[in-house]
């Protein structure tokens, strides 16, 4: 099993007209960022995963797979607040051979305990009953209001080596990431920071890349760096980075990026959110296309490149 | 269809050994509150409701009705991030014919806007399509992080009437429950309150009941306080609920009840929680039993009286 490293994008997910996966859409941007050299954290925040149901991801997994994309490159979000259907999900994406999971925290109940937190990773992992089970844990106390604490992750490498591979850090402290590297990287647990921003110095420390939302409209650069970081302008480049990634977060990110891939590809269905999140409104709209320009960035694809399937 | 008022529950979930639901003993449970004229929140907050997944609340659903449980005193909770898991467990239950459903908003993304709340809620009602639908809207931003705004809600009346029946309110703001009884309640609109705390002025100001965990404990004396609440000792009996909901609210609250279920009825399996959820420690045990003791608590239940079903 190759451990994931490099950039990963939460792909964003293309929704048809009536709110169904456009799989063919999602596909085709799957493709487009494995061009890139961007590896495929389906079912991520910025996927609105969590707003697709277990059985609905189970489905959509096994018709990228049909579809040819490599799922050795997928690092789908499997987690849920059940633990039944973390289960069934996780057990799905690992037999279609993917890559690794990205589980969340059970996330409804807030305050709980890390006995509570083992608990379910533990029952997580022995239901699955998988070798071939590589999890990634994902840190988002920002969203989820659940975090992951060192002494947890700690109990669950103890226990289960190799299974728990790593974890995506967004909580947006370098100090967790850096102690996370120091703790757990000479045990083979790979660290991504859960943007580009720190991207250099978690690379630096020992870390492995980074799963960045932002890598959907700017992939390429991204991973660029991620594979030059010792080049001599590297500090030029992740400046750059910034002030794109800051384009998108400084609107509502998703419906940001949809709109920028819905102007860059000419296809207006990817404009679409499942609720509650919505499109940018018309000011929004003229903020980012203004943003964009006096950033100079530009999504770098063509017309069409990601077309979306008959409604 | 009768509208739900008094005094609900958000029934305690027995789990057997392997985390499966206990329904026989679930049922148990609901046939006591029943008696004790109690209606049947299930799968709400406190009733494990969201660590449950949306398919195996449906079968849960079906077997208490097959079980002679009466539906339309039932009040599920039907509520999940994902739309497609909410509109199915919803139309299940309203399709068996249960007096309402308890929605929670959608709770992965935090700071969402009314519009995108809008968006949910009503996509749900019409992909329900069910006239019998009663939605009860589930405002506990304590937990959900996402509240239930007094215009969202206004507008939801505006275009679905009586679909709208209501609402709990656990948010723990007089304020707010106050402002909705008075805004809506005119039009007919159910305002219970989140717990027994604000039993008496809800009833007061023209809100129908409440729907508290503690009446998994205490459900006669509770219940008694709505039926009599313009009795000349309301104010005694109203300090003695808050007395006892105080024991195990100043513990782990599902844990502490779930404990006390399993000492009143000598059945030990009731400790059981799913995950992240834990049981009471040993000096949390001691310490429940010893408030019990002080406040001269016991749970009006006998030995087995809803005995777990073989693993």
């Amino acid at each position: 099993m190759t451990p994931m490293r490099g950039v990963l994008s939460p792909v964003l997910t293309p929704f048809r007209s009536d709110l169904s996966v456009d799989v063919p859409a999602l596909a085709a941007q799957c493709r487009w960022l494995l061009a890139a050299d961007v590896g495929l954290a389906i079912f991520g925040t910025n996927s609105e995963g969590n707003s697709i149901s277990t059985s609905e991801r189970s489905d959509v997994i096994a018709q990228l797979v049909a579809d040819g994309i490599d799922a050795t490159r997928m690092m789908p979000g499997t987690g849920a607040c059940a633990l039944d259907d973390a289960v069934r999900l996780t057990r799905v994406a690992v037999q279609a051979g993917v890559g690794g999971v990205l589980v969340l925290p059970p996330f409804y109940y807030k305050g709980v305990s890390d006995d509570g937190l083992f608990a379910f990773f533990s029952e997580l992992i022995e239901r699955v009953g998988e070798a071939a089970l590589r999890l990634y844990l994902y840190h988002i106390p920002p969203v989820a209001q659940v975090p992951l604490s060192l002494p947890l992750i700690e109990r669950l490498l103890d226990r289960y080596g190799a299974v728990v591979a790593g974890i995506k850090d967004s909580g947006g402290q370098w100090a967790n990431t850096a102690a996370l590297i120091e703790r757990f990287a000479p045990r083979g647990f790979a660290v991504f920071a859960g943007s580009e921003t720190f991207l250099l110095p978690t690379l630096r420390a020992g870390g492995v890349g980074c799963i960045s939302a932002t890598a959907n409209v700017n992939p390429a650069a991204i991973a660029a760096l991620a594979r030059h970081f010792d080049a001599p302008d590297v500090e030029l480049r992740q400046a750059r980075l910034d002030t794109v990634r800051q384009v998108f977060a400084s609107l509502p990110m998703i419906a940001a990026m949809k709109q920028a891939m819905a102007d860059a590809t000419g296809l207006p269905d990817w404009r679409r959110l499942r609720p509650p999140l919505v499109e940018l409104d018309a000011v929004q709209r003229e903020t980012l296309s203004q943003a964009m320009a006096l950033a100079d960035f530009r999504i770098a694809i063509g017309p069409g490149a990601a077309p979306a399937s008959p409604d």
